[in-house]
Protein backbone atom coordinates (compact mmCIF):
# COMPACT_ATOMS: atom_id res chain seq x y z
CA UNK A 1 0.00 0.00 0.00
CA UNK A 2 0.91 3.66 -0.91
CA UNK A 3 0.16 4.99 2.32
CA UNK A 4 1.77 8.40 1.53
CA UNK A 5 -0.58 8.83 -1.78
CA UNK A 6 -3.71 6.72 -0.19
CA UNK A 7 -3.81 8.86 3.14
CA UNK A 8 -1.98 11.99 2.96
CA UNK A 9 -2.21 13.41 -0.53
CA UNK A 10 -5.37 15.89 0.06
CA UNK A 11 -2.81 17.95 2.13
CA UNK A 12 0.75 19.94 1.30
CA UNK A 13 4.18 18.75 3.21
CA UNK A 14 4.00 21.50 5.42
CA UNK A 15 0.70 20.67 6.46
CA UNK A 16 1.54 17.03 7.42
CA UNK A 17 4.74 17.96 9.11
CA UNK A 18 2.57 20.18 10.86
CA UNK A 19 0.10 17.38 11.64
CA UNK A 20 2.44 14.99 12.70
CA UNK A 21 4.24 17.19 15.11
CA UNK A 22 1.21 18.07 16.68
CA UNK A 23 0.17 14.15 17.01
CA UNK A 24 3.54 13.63 18.94
CA UNK A 25 2.80 16.59 21.05
CA UNK A 26 -0.15 15.55 22.18
CA UNK A 27 1.09 12.13 22.63
CA UNK A 28 3.71 12.80 24.68
CA UNK A 29 1.22 15.46 27.55
CA UNK A 30 -1.49 12.37 27.80
CA UNK A 31 1.05 9.65 28.43
CA UNK A 32 3.31 11.10 30.69
CA UNK A 33 1.09 13.28 32.75
CA UNK A 34 0.70 11.71 35.84
CA UNK A 35 4.54 10.02 36.07
CA UNK A 36 6.11 10.11 39.80
CA UNK A 37 9.13 12.45 39.15
CA UNK A 38 11.87 14.60 41.20
CA UNK A 39 14.99 15.66 40.70
CA UNK A 40 16.72 12.29 41.00
CA UNK A 41 14.31 10.53 38.17
CA UNK A 42 13.92 13.82 35.95
CA UNK A 43 16.89 12.94 33.65
CA UNK A 44 15.91 9.57 32.91
CA UNK A 45 12.33 10.29 31.88
CA UNK A 46 13.19 13.28 29.92
CA UNK A 47 15.40 10.22 28.04
CA UNK A 48 12.44 7.82 27.55
CA UNK A 49 10.05 10.52 26.70
CA UNK A 50 12.37 12.09 24.45
CA UNK A 51 12.87 8.15 22.80
CA UNK A 52 9.64 6.99 22.72
CA UNK A 53 8.44 9.86 20.41
CA UNK A 54 11.05 9.82 18.05
CA UNK A 55 9.62 6.93 16.88
CA UNK A 56 6.35 8.20 15.55
CA UNK A 57 6.29 9.19 11.72
CA UNK A 58 7.91 12.19 10.64
CA UNK A 59 9.68 13.06 14.02
CA UNK A 60 13.45 13.99 13.70
CA UNK A 61 13.98 15.34 16.92
CA UNK A 62 12.49 15.42 20.41
CA UNK A 63 13.80 18.00 23.15
CA UNK A 64 12.24 17.23 26.41
CA UNK A 65 12.85 19.88 29.57
CA UNK A 66 11.31 18.99 33.04
CA UNK A 67 11.37 22.43 35.04
CA UNK A 68 12.93 21.16 38.52
CA UNK A 69 12.38 24.43 39.99
CA UNK A 70 8.48 23.88 39.63
CA UNK A 71 9.12 19.88 40.52
CA UNK A 72 10.42 21.25 44.13
CA UNK A 73 7.59 24.11 44.39
CA UNK A 74 5.01 20.96 44.37
CA UNK A 75 7.11 18.90 46.33
CA UNK A 76 5.20 16.41 48.51
CA UNK A 77 5.61 14.40 51.86
CA UNK A 78 6.91 12.12 50.29
CA UNK A 79 9.41 13.59 47.92
CA UNK A 80 7.91 13.11 44.83
CA UNK A 81 5.16 14.39 42.68
CA UNK A 82 3.10 13.92 39.37
CA UNK A 83 4.30 15.30 36.21
CA UNK A 84 2.15 18.20 35.38
CA UNK A 85 2.11 20.53 32.27
CA UNK A 86 3.23 23.43 33.50
CA UNK A 87 6.97 21.61 34.37
CA UNK A 88 7.15 20.92 30.97
CA UNK A 89 8.64 22.61 28.28
CA UNK A 90 8.99 20.46 24.64
CA UNK A 91 10.12 21.07 21.20
CA UNK A 92 9.27 18.45 18.59
CA UNK A 93 11.06 18.82 15.12
CA UNK A 94 8.89 17.06 12.74
CA UNK A 95 10.01 16.88 8.78
CA UNK A 96 8.11 16.20 5.84
CA UNK A 97 10.12 15.65 2.79
CA UNK A 98 11.72 19.65 2.67
CA UNK A 99 9.48 21.04 5.26
CA UNK A 100 10.23 21.18 8.66
CA UNK A 101 7.82 22.44 11.65
CA UNK A 102 9.18 22.58 14.86
CA UNK A 103 5.82 22.45 17.52
CA UNK A 104 6.28 23.99 20.96
CA UNK A 105 4.29 23.28 23.99
CA UNK A 106 5.20 25.35 26.85
CA UNK A 107 3.98 26.67 30.55
CA UNK A 108 2.12 30.24 29.21
CA UNK A 109 1.37 31.67 33.08
CA UNK A 110 -0.94 34.27 31.64
CA UNK A 111 -2.94 31.84 30.73
CA UNK A 112 -2.57 29.03 33.20
CA UNK A 113 -2.06 26.36 30.61
CA UNK A 114 0.58 24.64 28.87
CA UNK A 115 -0.04 25.95 25.34
CA UNK A 116 1.09 23.77 21.99
CA UNK A 117 1.71 26.00 18.85
CA UNK A 118 3.91 25.98 15.67
CA UNK A 119 7.31 27.64 16.74
CA UNK A 120 8.97 27.69 13.32
CA UNK A 121 7.80 25.97 9.91
CA UNK A 122 10.35 26.04 6.84
CA UNK A 123 11.69 25.01 4.07
CA UNK A 124 15.12 22.59 3.57
CA UNK A 125 16.39 24.16 0.85
CA UNK B 1 -6.96 -23.34 35.72
CA UNK B 2 -7.85 -23.14 39.52
CA UNK B 3 -6.43 -18.92 39.59
CA UNK B 4 -7.31 -18.70 43.25
CA UNK B 5 -5.49 -21.93 44.26
CA UNK B 6 -2.52 -21.55 42.07
CA UNK B 7 -1.91 -17.64 42.04
CA UNK B 8 -3.83 -16.34 45.45
CA UNK B 9 -3.11 -19.29 48.25
CA UNK B 10 -0.27 -17.53 50.09
CA UNK B 11 -2.40 -14.65 51.44
CA UNK B 12 -5.39 -14.65 53.14
CA UNK B 13 -8.82 -13.04 51.07
CA UNK B 14 -8.42 -9.84 53.95
CA UNK B 15 -4.79 -9.75 52.63
CA UNK B 16 -6.38 -9.87 48.89
CA UNK B 17 -9.63 -7.55 49.28
CA UNK B 18 -6.94 -5.10 50.34
CA UNK B 19 -4.67 -5.74 47.32
CA UNK B 20 -7.62 -5.82 44.16
CA UNK B 21 -8.61 -2.33 46.01
CA UNK B 22 -5.24 -1.44 46.10
CA UNK B 23 -4.64 -2.31 41.91
CA UNK B 24 -7.98 -0.49 41.11
CA UNK B 25 -7.21 3.10 43.23
CA UNK B 26 -4.02 3.08 41.33
CA UNK B 27 -5.41 2.67 37.84
CA UNK B 28 -7.91 4.53 38.25
CA UNK B 29 -5.60 7.56 38.93
CA UNK B 30 -2.72 6.89 35.94
CA UNK B 31 -5.39 6.08 33.69
CA UNK B 32 -7.28 9.22 34.11
CA UNK B 33 -5.16 12.02 35.65
CA UNK B 34 -3.97 14.27 32.40
CA UNK B 35 -8.12 13.86 30.94
CA UNK B 36 -9.77 17.17 29.91
CA UNK B 37 -12.48 18.40 32.41
CA UNK B 38 -15.14 21.07 33.04
CA UNK B 39 -17.94 21.40 35.09
CA UNK B 40 -20.13 20.13 32.13
CA UNK B 41 -18.21 17.31 31.29
CA UNK B 42 -17.38 15.89 35.10
CA UNK B 43 -20.22 13.84 35.54
CA UNK B 44 -19.93 11.55 32.67
CA UNK B 45 -16.61 10.98 33.33
CA UNK B 46 -17.32 10.36 37.13
CA UNK B 47 -19.18 7.65 35.29
CA UNK B 48 -17.14 6.22 33.17
CA UNK B 49 -14.54 5.78 35.60
CA UNK B 50 -16.61 4.46 37.62
CA UNK B 51 -18.08 1.52 35.62
CA UNK B 52 -14.32 0.88 33.65
CA UNK B 53 -12.84 0.14 37.31
CA UNK B 54 -15.88 -2.02 38.61
CA UNK B 55 -14.73 -4.59 35.36
CA UNK B 56 -11.45 -5.41 37.61
CA UNK B 57 -11.33 -8.37 40.24
CA UNK B 58 -13.18 -8.08 43.24
CA UNK B 59 -14.35 -4.75 42.61
CA UNK B 60 -17.97 -4.21 43.89
CA UNK B 61 -18.80 -0.38 44.23
CA UNK B 62 -16.46 2.70 42.88
CA UNK B 63 -17.51 5.96 44.12
CA UNK B 64 -15.77 8.77 42.39
CA UNK B 65 -16.42 12.73 42.89
CA UNK B 66 -14.57 15.43 41.16
CA UNK B 67 -14.40 18.74 43.27
CA UNK B 68 -15.48 21.24 41.07
CA UNK B 69 -14.26 23.83 43.64
CA UNK B 70 -10.88 22.54 42.57
CA UNK B 71 -11.50 22.99 38.79
CA UNK B 72 -12.91 25.81 38.91
CA UNK B 73 -9.81 27.20 40.58
CA UNK B 74 -7.86 25.31 38.74
CA UNK B 75 -9.32 26.95 35.31
CA UNK B 76 -7.83 28.24 31.92
CA UNK B 77 -7.73 30.76 29.25
CA UNK B 78 -9.85 27.55 27.38
CA UNK B 79 -12.25 26.62 30.32
CA UNK B 80 -11.00 23.25 31.10
CA UNK B 81 -8.35 22.10 33.46
CA UNK B 82 -6.51 18.31 32.98
CA UNK B 83 -7.49 16.07 35.71
CA UNK B 84 -5.24 16.13 38.65
CA UNK B 85 -4.71 14.02 42.04
CA UNK B 86 -6.26 17.20 44.28
CA UNK B 87 -9.65 16.92 42.54
CA UNK B 88 -10.33 13.27 43.24
CA UNK B 89 -12.77 11.85 45.78
CA UNK B 90 -12.49 8.02 45.51
CA UNK B 91 -13.65 5.15 47.74
CA UNK B 92 -13.22 1.38 46.15
CA UNK B 93 -14.88 -1.56 47.74
CA UNK B 94 -13.39 -4.89 47.20
CA UNK B 95 -14.56 -8.24 48.17
CA UNK B 96 -13.19 -11.54 48.21
CA UNK B 97 -15.22 -14.12 50.01
CA UNK B 98 -16.73 -12.42 53.38
CA UNK B 99 -13.93 -9.78 53.48
CA UNK B 100 -14.59 -6.53 52.08
CA UNK B 101 -12.19 -3.52 51.98
CA UNK B 102 -12.79 0.33 51.31
CA UNK B 103 -9.94 1.60 49.98
CA UNK B 104 -9.55 5.39 49.75
CA UNK B 105 -8.00 8.15 47.64
CA UNK B 106 -8.29 11.84 48.98
CA UNK B 107 -5.73 15.01 48.97
CA UNK B 108 -4.98 15.56 52.22
CA UNK B 109 -3.13 19.50 52.76
CA UNK B 110 -1.24 19.22 54.95
CA UNK B 111 0.73 16.08 52.84
CA UNK B 112 0.24 17.76 49.65
CA UNK B 113 -0.49 14.61 47.98
CA UNK B 114 -3.60 12.56 47.23
CA UNK B 115 -2.99 9.74 49.71
CA UNK B 116 -4.35 6.53 49.23
CA UNK B 117 -5.40 3.85 52.58
CA UNK B 118 -7.25 1.15 53.77
CA UNK B 119 -10.68 3.36 55.11
CA UNK B 120 -11.94 0.61 56.05
CA UNK B 121 -11.29 -3.53 56.57
CA UNK B 122 -14.17 -6.16 57.79
CA UNK B 123 -15.46 -9.56 57.71
CA UNK B 124 -19.61 -10.17 56.67
CA UNK B 125 -21.16 -11.99 58.68
CA UNK C 1 -3.08 38.53 25.99
CA UNK C 2 -3.91 38.22 22.16
CA UNK C 3 -3.20 34.46 21.87
CA UNK C 4 -4.16 34.09 18.02
CA UNK C 5 -1.79 36.40 16.97
CA UNK C 6 1.00 36.03 19.21
CA UNK C 7 0.92 32.06 18.54
CA UNK C 8 -1.03 31.18 15.67
CA UNK C 9 -0.56 33.82 13.23
CA UNK C 10 2.60 31.94 11.51
CA UNK C 11 -0.20 29.51 10.26
CA UNK C 12 -3.30 29.42 7.61
CA UNK C 13 -6.72 28.98 9.48
CA UNK C 14 -6.69 25.54 7.65
CA UNK C 15 -3.30 24.48 8.91
CA UNK C 16 -4.76 25.34 12.48
CA UNK C 17 -8.17 23.69 12.04
CA UNK C 18 -5.56 20.52 10.76
CA UNK C 19 -2.83 21.23 14.45
CA UNK C 20 -5.88 20.99 17.12
CA UNK C 21 -7.36 18.02 15.32
CA UNK C 22 -4.20 16.38 15.51
CA UNK C 23 -3.42 17.24 19.01
CA UNK C 24 -6.98 16.03 20.19
CA UNK C 25 -6.92 12.84 18.35
CA UNK C 26 -3.92 11.98 20.04
CA UNK C 27 -4.46 13.04 22.98
CA UNK C 28 -7.68 10.76 22.68
CA UNK C 29 -5.51 7.32 22.20
CA UNK C 30 -2.99 8.40 24.78
CA UNK C 31 -4.80 9.50 27.45
CA UNK C 32 -7.96 6.33 26.78
CA UNK C 33 -5.93 3.34 25.96
CA UNK C 34 -5.54 0.77 28.88
CA UNK C 35 -8.65 1.73 30.15
CA UNK C 36 -10.42 -1.12 31.15
CA UNK C 37 -14.11 -1.97 29.07
CA UNK C 38 -16.37 -4.62 27.95
CA UNK C 39 -19.31 -4.77 25.86
CA UNK C 40 -21.39 -3.31 29.19
CA UNK C 41 -19.25 -0.56 29.57
CA UNK C 42 -18.08 0.86 25.94
CA UNK C 43 -21.36 3.20 26.22
CA UNK C 44 -20.27 5.29 28.94
CA UNK C 45 -16.42 5.37 27.95
CA UNK C 46 -17.05 6.64 24.13
CA UNK C 47 -19.88 9.59 25.97
CA UNK C 48 -16.22 10.04 28.27
CA UNK C 49 -14.11 10.15 25.56
CA UNK C 50 -16.44 12.52 23.26
CA UNK C 51 -17.10 14.67 25.90
CA UNK C 52 -13.18 15.71 27.02
CA UNK C 53 -12.12 15.78 24.13
CA UNK C 54 -14.61 18.13 23.02
CA UNK C 55 -13.17 20.93 25.54
CA UNK C 56 -10.27 21.15 23.80
CA UNK C 57 -9.78 24.46 21.46
CA UNK C 58 -11.54 23.95 18.20
CA UNK C 59 -12.72 21.21 18.93
CA UNK C 60 -16.24 20.97 17.63
CA UNK C 61 -17.19 17.33 17.42
CA UNK C 62 -15.84 14.19 18.63
CA UNK C 63 -17.28 10.86 17.47
CA UNK C 64 -16.10 7.69 18.62
CA UNK C 65 -16.45 4.02 18.07
CA UNK C 66 -15.35 1.24 20.32
CA UNK C 67 -15.30 -1.91 18.22
CA UNK C 68 -17.50 -4.47 20.28
CA UNK C 69 -16.42 -7.70 17.98
CA UNK C 70 -12.56 -6.64 18.58
CA UNK C 71 -13.21 -6.55 22.09
CA UNK C 72 -15.09 -10.09 21.89
CA UNK C 73 -11.89 -11.19 20.61
CA UNK C 74 -9.44 -10.17 23.08
CA UNK C 75 -12.10 -11.04 25.99
CA UNK C 76 -10.18 -12.09 29.23
CA UNK C 77 -10.78 -14.67 32.09
CA UNK C 78 -12.03 -11.58 33.70
CA UNK C 79 -14.13 -10.66 31.12
CA UNK C 80 -12.93 -7.59 30.36
CA UNK C 81 -9.65 -5.96 27.84
CA UNK C 82 -7.80 -2.96 28.16
CA UNK C 83 -8.99 -0.62 25.24
CA UNK C 84 -6.26 -0.56 22.59
CA UNK C 85 -5.65 1.09 19.41
CA UNK C 86 -7.16 -1.65 16.91
CA UNK C 87 -10.43 -1.30 19.20
CA UNK C 88 -10.81 2.58 17.89
CA UNK C 89 -12.96 4.20 15.09
CA UNK C 90 -12.58 8.17 15.47
CA UNK C 91 -13.42 11.28 13.79
CA UNK C 92 -12.61 14.55 15.38
CA UNK C 93 -13.77 17.75 13.67
CA UNK C 94 -12.25 21.00 14.33
CA UNK C 95 -12.89 24.43 13.01
CA UNK C 96 -10.52 27.96 12.98
CA UNK C 97 -12.99 30.58 11.28
CA UNK C 98 -13.96 29.25 7.80
CA UNK C 99 -11.57 25.92 7.90
CA UNK C 100 -12.95 22.53 8.58
CA UNK C 101 -10.40 19.57 9.41
CA UNK C 102 -12.06 16.42 9.94
CA UNK C 103 -9.36 14.13 11.14
CA UNK C 104 -9.52 10.55 11.49
CA UNK C 105 -8.38 7.49 13.14
CA UNK C 106 -9.03 4.01 12.26
CA UNK C 107 -6.90 0.78 12.75
CA UNK C 108 -5.33 -0.74 9.07
CA UNK C 109 -5.35 -3.93 9.19
CA UNK C 110 -2.30 -3.96 6.62
CA UNK C 111 0.08 -1.43 8.11
CA UNK C 112 -1.16 -3.48 11.55
CA UNK C 113 -1.42 -0.01 13.24
CA UNK C 114 -4.17 2.87 14.20
CA UNK C 115 -3.52 5.40 11.75
CA UNK C 116 -4.23 9.18 12.10
CA UNK C 117 -5.09 10.66 9.21
CA UNK C 118 -6.60 14.51 7.76
CA UNK C 119 -9.98 12.42 6.86
CA UNK C 120 -11.34 15.83 5.13
CA UNK C 121 -10.35 19.86 5.33
CA UNK C 122 -12.05 22.19 3.62
CA UNK C 123 -13.64 25.37 3.41
CA UNK C 124 -17.36 26.54 4.49
CA UNK C 125 -18.66 29.35 2.63
CA UNK D 1 1.26 14.59 61.47
CA UNK D 2 1.57 11.25 62.00
CA UNK D 3 0.55 9.46 58.43
CA UNK D 4 1.24 5.92 59.88
CA UNK D 5 -0.64 6.10 62.91
CA UNK D 6 -3.77 8.10 61.21
CA UNK D 7 -4.26 6.21 58.30
CA UNK D 8 -2.12 3.10 58.19
CA UNK D 9 -3.06 1.53 62.08
CA UNK D 10 -5.97 -0.52 61.00
CA UNK D 11 -3.70 -2.70 58.92
CA UNK D 12 -0.58 -4.62 59.93
CA UNK D 13 3.05 -4.26 58.16
CA UNK D 14 2.19 -7.27 55.94
CA UNK D 15 -1.30 -5.99 54.77
CA UNK D 16 0.01 -2.42 53.99
CA UNK D 17 3.54 -4.36 52.18
CA UNK D 18 1.22 -5.60 49.83
CA UNK D 19 -1.26 -2.37 49.66
CA UNK D 20 2.05 -0.59 48.87
CA UNK D 21 3.27 -2.92 46.05
CA UNK D 22 -0.03 -3.24 44.47
CA UNK D 23 -0.74 0.54 43.95
CA UNK D 24 2.50 0.97 42.27
CA UNK D 25 1.94 -2.29 39.70
CA UNK D 26 -1.01 -1.20 38.54
CA UNK D 27 0.18 2.57 38.33
CA UNK D 28 2.88 0.88 36.07
CA UNK D 29 0.27 -0.56 33.89
CA UNK D 30 -1.62 1.97 33.85
CA UNK D 31 0.70 5.43 32.93
CA UNK D 32 2.99 3.47 30.59
CA UNK D 33 0.48 0.99 28.28
CA UNK D 34 0.48 2.81 24.82
CA UNK D 35 4.24 4.02 25.34
CA UNK D 36 5.38 3.92 21.50
CA UNK D 37 8.85 1.49 21.94
CA UNK D 38 10.72 -1.02 19.71
CA UNK D 39 13.90 -2.48 20.55
CA UNK D 40 16.10 0.96 20.15
CA UNK D 41 14.06 2.16 23.18
CA UNK D 42 12.80 -0.81 25.16
CA UNK D 43 16.43 0.07 27.61
CA UNK D 44 15.60 3.64 28.15
CA UNK D 45 12.14 3.15 28.71
CA UNK D 46 12.38 0.15 31.30
CA UNK D 47 15.09 2.35 33.36
CA UNK D 48 12.21 5.51 33.51
CA UNK D 49 9.58 2.86 34.34
CA UNK D 50 11.56 1.84 37.43
CA UNK D 51 13.52 4.89 38.45
CA UNK D 52 9.62 6.61 38.71
CA UNK D 53 7.92 3.52 40.82
CA UNK D 54 10.95 3.79 43.29
CA UNK D 55 9.45 7.20 44.53
CA UNK D 56 6.37 5.61 45.94
CA UNK D 57 5.79 4.85 49.34
CA UNK D 58 7.41 1.68 50.25
CA UNK D 59 8.57 0.98 46.99
CA UNK D 60 12.59 -0.75 47.64
CA UNK D 61 13.21 -2.06 44.29
CA UNK D 62 11.20 -2.34 39.97
CA UNK D 63 12.27 -4.80 38.00
CA UNK D 64 10.44 -4.26 34.85
CA UNK D 65 10.91 -6.31 31.78
CA UNK D 66 9.55 -5.65 28.45
CA UNK D 67 9.94 -8.75 25.96
CA UNK D 68 11.36 -7.89 22.63
CA UNK D 69 10.25 -10.64 21.28
CA UNK D 70 5.70 -10.08 21.93
CA UNK D 71 7.66 -6.40 20.39
CA UNK D 72 8.85 -7.90 17.73
CA UNK D 73 5.62 -10.02 17.01
CA UNK D 74 3.47 -6.91 16.84
CA UNK D 75 5.62 -4.57 15.08
CA UNK D 76 3.57 -2.45 12.47
CA UNK D 77 4.67 -0.13 9.44
CA UNK D 78 6.22 2.17 11.75
CA UNK D 79 8.52 -0.08 13.48
CA UNK D 80 7.42 0.79 16.46
CA UNK D 81 4.09 -0.73 18.67
CA UNK D 82 2.46 0.44 21.46
CA UNK D 83 3.50 -1.04 24.79
CA UNK D 84 0.55 -3.10 26.11
CA UNK D 85 0.23 -5.22 28.96
CA UNK D 86 1.32 -8.89 27.11
CA UNK D 87 4.84 -7.65 26.51
CA UNK D 88 6.03 -6.79 30.23
CA UNK D 89 7.11 -9.15 33.10
CA UNK D 90 7.15 -6.89 36.71
CA UNK D 91 8.44 -7.56 40.23
CA UNK D 92 8.09 -4.89 42.60
CA UNK D 93 9.42 -5.26 45.85
CA UNK D 94 7.83 -2.96 48.87
CA UNK D 95 9.08 -2.92 52.53
CA UNK D 96 6.89 -1.90 55.73
CA UNK D 97 9.00 -2.49 58.80
CA UNK D 98 10.10 -6.14 58.70
CA UNK D 99 7.66 -7.06 55.87
CA UNK D 100 8.31 -7.70 52.35
CA UNK D 101 6.21 -8.11 49.71
CA UNK D 102 7.22 -9.28 45.90
CA UNK D 103 4.08 -7.82 43.45
CA UNK D 104 4.46 -9.78 40.41
CA UNK D 105 2.86 -8.91 37.11
CA UNK D 106 2.74 -11.71 34.27
CA UNK D 107 1.21 -12.85 31.19
CA UNK D 108 -0.40 -15.84 31.59
CA UNK D 109 -1.39 -16.99 28.05
CA UNK D 110 -3.95 -19.34 29.63
CA UNK D 111 -6.07 -16.89 30.91
CA UNK D 112 -4.97 -14.07 28.09
CA UNK D 113 -4.29 -11.33 30.86
CA UNK D 114 -1.33 -9.68 32.37
CA UNK D 115 -2.03 -11.18 36.11
CA UNK D 116 -1.12 -8.75 39.02
CA UNK D 117 -0.04 -11.52 42.40
CA UNK D 118 1.64 -11.18 45.27
CA UNK D 119 4.72 -13.42 44.34
CA UNK D 120 6.28 -13.96 47.69
CA UNK D 121 5.50 -12.46 50.72
CA UNK D 122 7.67 -12.81 53.96
CA UNK D 123 9.24 -11.42 57.05
CA UNK D 124 12.98 -10.03 57.50
CA UNK D 125 14.38 -11.35 60.39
Amino acid sequence: MDVEKKYFSNISFRERAIFEGAISMAALFHQFIGTPVNKKTAKSLEMAISDSLQLQPAIEKVEVSIDLRRVKQANTEFNYVSLSGDMLDVRIHSKINDSIAIVRMEFIEELNYPLMYVEDINTVD
